[in-house]
């Protein structure tokens, strides 16, 4: 930690601050430079300290040295994390597919989804069986009926079960169904709802909030990985930016960079980060150039007659396309899909 | 809801979405313009028709009329709700002050800080029990501990209390304590939350997540009064975005904007709007020129020492000085406070 | 600067760095930290030593403590510029109010609005002669013809002209008619033309570019401090956020965070920073506030017949409302308006 | 366009609105929804409309039907454009590849650069002789002497000479020299700059401003075209958001996007678009798989010397590398490399 001091702070507001730095169990280091005095704080400590130091009288600045996630961190833990949950791979040159309808609307609709995927080359089906929705008057669901739905799925095609949880109360009833417990871009700094996904052996697939910066994204997996449950996969779906062409802006270079920081495999979800079914292909064939672990693509048997997410999923036909595409990818740049 | 086809949409691609759009339950018009064709789709209905119509086939682009909000409108409620709850009224010419420190940390603490707002003017005080913190090596709060010495320190000075709650499953516990529940940013969508403070008889503050659409806020707000519960405050904290001088940006202009379509009370918070002590008094003072009708201030007897937020809290003399600001802009926009 | 190496940085990578802070004239001081190794560079200079630094080898991140701005900067000159020009002030105490219709439309128009403006209480009249417009097929101004009948406006009401200047090559003419030379957002880069208004004798009005960053307008500032001119005031006009109910968004904070980093008088332009005539009356009041040394607002005797930004434009009734109420604020925060 | 009332908007405003659409030459058509009445506003003309409509007494919104821009529409031209300057060649199944050092530093860097980037198989030469630079106390590059270095660069390679020119009265000097005349992103909407450039007979690379939304960058274009130059490429570098490890953030869905609504060719700049030299091999990858038709790649010699954007240069090495793993992309997508 850094502790810039204004121009015109004073022996005594420097000497408190000194104090201060020790008070929290770190060694101080005063640095007078031309313009500004600057404390170095040196010690391994990152809780609480840059929001301590941030409030003292003369402090014109706090920088942090050190990341403030630790277990996520590719520094303790260099290789990287494959997480195995069924038959999804993902992570340490296996690349994952994950993909389905965004919501389980039907028996008939779900089995034919899932055998069409896997046809195609996924490894995993997803389907919601609680929704969160913006709106309250929007279909939310079939929930319990829903997972039933996705289990019978994996039962047909031996295709592991992604799907979204939304409150900590209903973690156990959807680790009974699911592989992979989903968390929602809105539900990212749900704490409560991380330490209970923490709690199970169920893999999680923390997606980013679009707001959040890649460090509260990583501090959300540390909540998880703290709990006990290292098997956690996370997804970029795209932030809010102002563009409108696109329902959200994903950035892939957060692939290349979550690598340099995390031992943690990275998803890309398209269809929300784009939230067109026509930009769809070439995002996803992008995020396999990219050097993605893991794609999550919605993909509906009729996607005019969706009851929700339709204008983004793909048909099965296009899901088909797509996934050739990305094969012919992943060989180019060594990947195995 | 305008459909506005693509430029060479065929017969059977406009024939087709007239169709889907008399299935929706709504009417269908159709314009031949010189470049495009475009179908109104005229009634009340707002759920799902937007999506349902985008998947179409030949259709470029779907413009709703309609706010798929409802309870929340100044269209159906034109008159301005008042919230009270105790000593604290908002909305319809009565401006509140919410004040009091980030975390609840000790009986000291909290008294002390509830007399001293109360003595500057504050009509409610707030303190968090169950704190959500980016870090899980952070401060949580003192829980329930955290809600007994609240409740404490509205019997020694009559201040309502205003906390936070973070799961569904607390609901009961800090409804049992609090006169307000709020709802913290990073749950401004969880819909669960919502629903759960919207079946309780207690007011809420409701905070903009840092990414929601103002839209999206209001559909937010509509889980809690659709629940039964028409007591909801708006909360507008900031938003995020590329500035970094500031913690978040703090735009104003949603008060006249939210006042013209909604009738529910909004409040400022100046505190997490800016992250920054010395920020607050200008832009306290700046709210009550725009018109809000609530203030929410964190004040700490020590910053410094604060547990949580130290760096964006007020000291005594700081916040007695800035409702002095604040009483007299009031008086010069005519507002009561 | 401080130079934070990677955690695996060797002796060897340290050492060169050294090298490289002490080649760029600079003091090195080196701290071997818990996890980390930081090397402080310490002395004066700012041009170019954090991008030459950035991409040594080993280093994980450069830190600045300087800010890149000098002649701009409150630290080199602690007490507040007033800009005068003509009849409007606008610092240090003086609240300066700049009024009239976006584009020059002819004579009767701008001798209407001038008489008006200064009727309510403008203390200076805007008119665009040169337009940039974001489409080649939209109205472009009156050119000289414009400028002309914004100095006879001068002559009839006494007030000084603001008016944009696009381009160097027509810095010659524009400084011939105007008081005031604005830099519009577009162009605060334009660094040619921020040169060239500095080799003028006219105060400058700088607008922020929708998403410059504060730094990156005092930089643009400094073009022009740079070259010459003192008289330059700096004028936030909005940011491009995700928000789409404003036209951009209005962060009022930078007012009160400018003052404390630069001695340069702040405008506010709440007509671009909302883009909705109903939003500028309580966001012009919110402005005087929060301590804005002056406000730019768009005046028209018909917005709806204006050929630019009627959308936003006040008619003379609306502007001379919002100039009282503007007036009781300033009173009750001790500006002089 | 379609003008949306108000719900309690009267006849007389209706009335009025429909007078008003006619005024502009524009066919009117009113439809009486449940809750809403709005007019279609018929025919061909873009210009003006929509800003002319809004300021109307009673109108809640004006939605636009047709896009602003017309001669960069592929509706206007189906067929995709290839832009061919010398040895460069971009659009309609070529890629191009331009790269070079941010700045002209000496005969030795250019000419060395220049070889190693044809060696590696890039079409064409970049290099800055006029610097935009944010500081004015930046290197503002070797100007006229830069220019006849880039010529002697590709008097020795036969690359074409890609080169950004600032201001209008610079167009004739550095056309004079480059093969491609280069708008930098600060520049996009300097309209006498663009319509300098559309003047000459030499290729122009438009970049999108950071926060240029895709109809300014379109409209932008379209300043050039209208001037008689129809050879356009249009390059994304990145636009500004809230994050903050990359210096932009590259939405790489541009290209399919830009794709369908234009047919002039798309460049991608990954290093401007992420910053840092690590991220740029993965982001030109992901761009050729995502179909861009064209990369424009920051190489120096010795990227820790740079006299500007060292951090985000690759060295020859690193830029072979990227050629290679861009090559058997190109050929899994089907692409000309």
């Amino acid at each position: 930690m850094i502790v810039v001091m204004e121009k015109d702070a004073n022996d005594e507001q420097i000497a408190h601050m000194v104090q201060r730095v020790e008070e929290l169990g770190l060694k101080s280091h005063v640095i007078r430079g031309a313009e500004r005095t600057v404390i170095a704080a040196i010690g391994e400590k990152r809780e609480h300290t840059r929001e301590a130091l941030e409030a003292g009288s003369g402090v014109e600045n706090v920088l942090p040295i050190l990341a403030p996630y630790k277990v996520a961190s590719r520094e303790v833990k260099p290789e990287a994390t494959q997480v195995v949950a069924g038959s999804l791979k993902v992570g340490a040159g296996e690349l994952g597919v994950i993909a389905g309808p965004c919501s389980v609307e039907s028996e008939e609709q779900i089995l034919s989804a899932a055998h069409a995927v896997k046809q195609a080359g996924a490894t995993a089906i997803r389907g919601g069986a609680f929704k969160p929705r913006t709106s309250p008057y929007s279909f939310q669901g079939l929930k319990q009926q829903g997972l039933e739905l996705l289990a019978a799925a994996r039962d047909e095609t031996g295709l592991a079960v992604v799907t979204e949880v939304v409150a900590s109360e209903d973690v156990g009833l959807v680790a009974k169904y699911a592989d992979v417990l989903q968390i929602g871009a809105r539900n990212m700094q749900n704490y409560r709802l991380l330490e209970a996904v923490g709690n199970t052996d169920r893999a999680v697939l923390l997606k980013r909030g679009p707001s959040a910066t890649i460090e509260e994204l990583l501090l959300a997996a540390e909540y998880i990985l703290n709990a006990g449950n290292p098997n956690v996969m996370l997804c970029e779906r795209g932030v809010r930016t102002f563009e409108t062409h696109t329902r959200f802006t994903l950035p892939l270079a957060t692939v290349p960079y979550l690598r340099r920081i995390t031992h943690l495999p990275i998803v890309i979800d398209p269809s929300h980060g784009t939230g067109h079914a026509y930009l769809v292909p070439d995002m996803a064939a992008a995020a396999v150039a990219v050097g993605t672990d893991g794609l999550i693509i919605e993909v509906h048997p009729d996607p005019e007659k969706a009851l929700s997410d339709g204008y983004q999923s793909l048909n099965y036909q296009q899901f088909e396309d797509t996934m050739q595409k990305c094969r012919r990818i992943a060989q180019a740049v060594g990947a195995s899909l």
